[in-house]
């Protein structure tokens, strides 16, 4: 009999991963704070509920995924929220991105009541999330990933147990401290292109065959010669991800100037009024400073 | 018949690169500052010559591979170099790494003779030249560049017509400007694990799965888990590529922040007596100013 | 008759700001997390109080001075916080550094009680706490300065109403921003003379007559020349301001990427167990990367 | 008798402080490119040459200000410069800001030839050459600083000998670096109050009581509250200082991220048309960045 599955969090992300949970043959029950949400998910056969706590007393397997760590909190520990009405034995698995601290004194008090936990956040965006081709970086006990495997197969491609609790967390961490620089590198160079007069398209073409070649300089880098920032990752998550990151290197004691520096300009792309474009938009950031269109000259 | 080639330089990258045009049946007169290092080319039908000036007397298409600026200037333009010797309708390949600059004036200078140029850095490394796989980013005149495409085609896969003379440079410097940024950007994310006590192995393992992606973060990471930074790309001609980005960020007025500061820890790590290792050892200074060692838990 | 005071956090500042209130004749009412903190003040005529809400059912105006955001939340808005103690009319002057919002948040709740606040964050270290020779930046109604003015002026010399509530919070984040990078631009300066083999107490000598002069060269750049970083500005204070700094970048939407950079710095010293050392210390962080130490060739 | 002086190069700085000299009573011969740059000089009573080597034929101590590394080059080591005039005792003084290196190789040839040579760069700009209050920074052998200690005493307020040759140039790369750092941590300062919404005339007024307190605050500060960056010290000399700073540092092996930092924004400044205008015009690029206008709301 197949685990029974709690979703808490119908977002842009939460509502394709359950959808693909359900489409599997998993029982899904589920709450959303704005209840038009989770109607097309109890069309194909969800049972809604009134609050995550409710979710909690149907499911096995509770899944978050909301925005950041008080919205963690609140669905977790909040008065109607998972603690009262999980049963021991059951396991929460929480999909945000947020602070791997928050994360290790969330998993303390559910452990308290006997109720295991997972950090599972995920990258790869709406699309991946629709596609059900996720990365998936696990933290936690190696028998409650076992245990929770499946699901994440459901969800995800790429499924990674990378360590203890809060592993996960820092994993995460670790892609947005990669992704946002080698952004604001792509961007460097294709603007140091436009300036000296190159095709920044025929740049990015060549550099893709070599060293530099990554993802970011594929799908980013396209983004920002197309000036098309939409749909994508919200630079105002990345913000918030970033926050994570600082607050991260602030409690270990760790330098770390470069995703420090990048984190400015996110900041000041937020600001701007264009926290709802794809994060790539930095760019734009980066053309201000030096009065430079990035802009391709072919088509 | 085949063109008459000519190459200066047999260095870590020219020798293996004119081994490879001698083998595919190129006839090859050849010209190193340290002779005995055109003996192995001559012991397979090259032709030794006393200077550029000699080598360009005798051939149809001049290819240089030397060290900085001055070297290209002094093979090019000194007493006994190519201009004096280089016959109207020769075309010189420059496949160092120098500023655009400094390429335009020198392509003016050979315009003047009725010599063709064309600019042609290449990036791939030492086992790039020797299996003819470099990436090969060509700026010149499109007819000039389909004449010498027979020859690049034997010395490298990837090969980029992107622009007029002092585009491949562009291209070239807009490439060492993200590789900085991408190895620098690993180096955090493995750090950030490492003092988060989580396994920078794996880590980078669930990585390359998303679009933190890239071929930094696949062998750069990898050397920098396993302490072994040879042989490589020596941090000192990244050094000296990154000198060449800023230049020419100061000469365009434009500001690079993110190349500035990653040029910083190069200067660092070569000041440290290591220039001779592999450029992603840098991660060796952001180490010391975090005193944090990235150390691998598993294999 | 003499306003009566209460005062709430007796730490290396708060103790001998207390006292010179005391010495300039104030009734006063104090508190301190760690009783034996408060016993030189009793001897010399203040009565201790078991509670911030003891202290404000005393006093006309209650001054707090405690370590952070949560802190000030807990003396002035918890269970026996100064809320439920206050009367109307009372006033709240917090000394404490803290975020500029926070400060608002706490304000606005005073205020549903008929109690006024001023944000009033000092900067001079203990020596100047003793001397009373503080800088006061007060935020808050001109009427209430005003009433508060004459007991900042037996704490420090230099008070400025800088506006509304918030203000003198954002003031000090704007000190501590010019503070911090100043302190890193004199490190860069004093390793760059070493570097270069010329006497960086020379240096700093001729440097002290031009614009380049600044109090931290004039005091911060002879600590580093004495590797003398005891007594100060803990360092860790000033991660913890930096942190506040962030936050309020992140929180406006602005781009600070100098503050950003230097307060990585500081991470690595305090992680580095160097928290308690002045923060003219994070010079050996510097000192670290380029494997340079500054030393001064004279006396 | 006096030292008979020669002066090469009257540009905004070196025409009012070879007027000092002759005010002072010394006889002058004096060069410029533009020959109309001599003609006030020549009216109280200066000799105007035909080259360096003539001005250098008649002098005992030849000062030289001019703009750049090649420009000291050509006046001292060219064709008609001061090396085929220079008599052996002779003294050049060479008062621009050039790079440390290339000093010491220019100190060395004319070494050959007998004649001794100080590096002398100042700060101070147009008001302190005309005021004669210059900041004089010196390198050289301590008996020939001790010689030309007259001539400087008419030319500045604040003179130090700081070491051997090439230590005045160190000095005045180190001035440069805090300057720059303190100028950009001042207008993230103003900026951080701008977008708080707090006078930033008031937080600079309150921030010259404390630790911040530092000329460029006072100065810089209040330009940019006056959006007032002409006359001043311009922006494309501060660009070229940096870029020997950055060239420097590369020669040394040590990183110094916060100067090249800097050094981007004043990029972006000149690229943008403005290397006219003061250096602390580079608050302009601060505020593109994160779309704030700092304004003070008082008068």
């Amino acid at each position: 009999m197949p685990e029974k599955v709690g979703f808490v969090g119908l977002g842009i992300m939460g509502q394709p991963m359950a959808r693909n949970l359900r489409r599997a043959g998993y029982p899904l029950w589920v709450f959303a704070r704005r209840e038009e949400r989770a109607t097309p998910l109890v069309e194909e056969g969800a049972t809604a509920c009134v609050s995550p706590r409710a979710v909690a007393e149907n499911s096995d397997i509770v899944i978050t995924i909301v925005s950041d760590t008080p919205d963690v909190e609140a669905v977790i520990l909040g008065e109607n929220g998972i603690v009262p009405g999980a049963r021991p034995g059951a396991v929460v698995v929480d999909m945000s991105t947020i602070s791997p601290s928050a994360t290790r004194a969330i998993a303390a008090r559910l452990g308290e009541q006997g109720v295991e936990m997972l950090d599972a956040p995920v990258s790869g965006g709406e699309q991946g999330a629709i596609d059900g081709t996720l990365s998936i970086m696990v933290g936690g006990r190696p028998e409650v990933f076992e245990r929770v495997r499946p699901l994440f197969q459901v969800m995800g491609k790429n499924v990674v147990h990378v360590g203890e609790t809060g592993a996960g967390q820092v994993t995460k961490a670790c892609n947005q401290v990669v992704i946002a620089q080698t952004i604001a590198a792509v961007g460097e160079a294709l603007m140091l292109a436009t300036a000296s007069g190159v095709d920044p398209a025929k740049v990015r073409q060549a550099l893709l065959g070599g060293f530099a070649a990554s993802r970011v300089l594929e799908v980013h880098g396209q983004r920002m010669l197309d000036r098309n920032f939409q749909p994508g990752f919200m630079a105002r998550l990345h913000q918030k991800d970033m926050r994570i990151v600082l607050e991260t290197a602030h409690e270990l004691g760790i330098a770390l100037p470069g995703a420090a520096q990048v984190a400015q300009y996110i900041n000041a792309l937020v600001g701007g009024g264009d926290g709802g474009l794809d994060s790539s938009a930095v760019v734009s950031v980066q053309e201000r400073m030096s009065q430079v269109g990035i802009k391709s000259t072919t088509a």
